[in-house]
């Protein structure tokens, strides 16, 4: 299938709630990136994390294989160093291939959940 | 009418929670693709949809009359698959007309629901 | 300020809840379209409605003074026809200057309320 | 890093809850642009409110260290004026380098809390 989308995608908004309520790992309060690759070729991804008070960090380095969709759970980035919980970040998502970009968060503080979702930015 | 939007369109977020609480069909876990067509043409919708393990599933065939919306449920999609629930998920959807697209969650898991919607991208 | 926006916008999504919990009009469930008329003109404003089931209604005038802000509930819309509760639809809305158009809904039919919003699609 | 996003940006959503529960800052209820600024210059940021019955005010005069984000609270806006409780208003938000800005509400006058969140437009 044709490549949809754009390479560079950016988020303004990042919060991943420092607890949460409810069975996990699906009540987990959480904040991803879903991420369409409808290539046919695997898509290459670097993320970059922006602060209020510090140099970003970064590149995190995913894949998303062809023709697949990959919701990534920022909670689960690891290398170089884990995302810090309660506090404000925003990011920057640079693919060599099309993608599309969709933000969404699961505040499960409070036994009524809470969602929010948004299209991310397409820069380039 | 004029034909306001764009003949192909992508969602990356997409999960239809497994289960769900209160009065059906209203509180029903759902997901839907609000479509709007309208042009004084029938809109020829055809939906792919993509996972995060498995090759794409479709395309589903949709017809939205002219001057008319369609909200969508995923969870009512058949044919040629049913949607897997608590399953991610993302769609791209193409029109032989221009149509705008806007995605909505009802995440009815707990008694207090959950609602998100964003606009679809529109890719061309 | 100079004229920030589009002249045409569409909104695929709309669904005002047969009914709500909670003090009124603050916990009202309803609809609104936020519009934003940044020019020194005021924007005459048409919005025509779509349904699943039948032809569109409309247009519905309102006027958005220069440099004003008009967060329109949809359940207040009365001419031609009122807006059926409970009944999925959609809308365009069209304007003689720029606008910037944002979509908003509260659900009060539970005790716990539920919020979404996304931009509308900016046609042309 | 290459400035992402533009230079003029409107939010034509714009609510403070009058009240709020839970403990504070958290879930005092709020609204909050939150812009990036990945370029390597500060970024020199003016906001304008605008409301249904009065003029505009501002501007708001902002900094938005150069590689920082910054999730600011319209809440915390007192000069020249803090912002109405309880009221509808819309913004502008205009930088002097490219920006990517996103809108978000927390609603917390109920114990359960509502989150909202939608990309602002990108206007030039």
């Amino acid at each position: 299938m044709e490549a949809i989308g754009k390479k560079v995608w950016a988020i303004a908004e990042g919060y991943i709630p420092p607890f949460g309520t409810g069975p996990e790992p699906e009540f987990t309060s959480h904040e991803a990136a879903c991420m369409l690759n409808t290539s046919d070729e695997d898509a290459h991804v670097e993320i970059i994390l922006f602060f209020e008070d510090k140099e970003p960090i970064g590149p995190y380095h995913i894949t998303i294989p062809a023709r697949r969709t990959l919701h990534l759970r920022f909670n689960n980035l690891k290398d170089p160093a884990p995302v810090p919980r309660g506090t404000g970040y925003a990011s920057v998502i640079v693919s060599n291939v099309p993608i599309v970009v969709q933000h969404t968060r699961l505040d499960s503080r409070q036994a009524a959940n809470a969602l929010i979702s948004a299209i991310a930015y397409p820069a380039s």
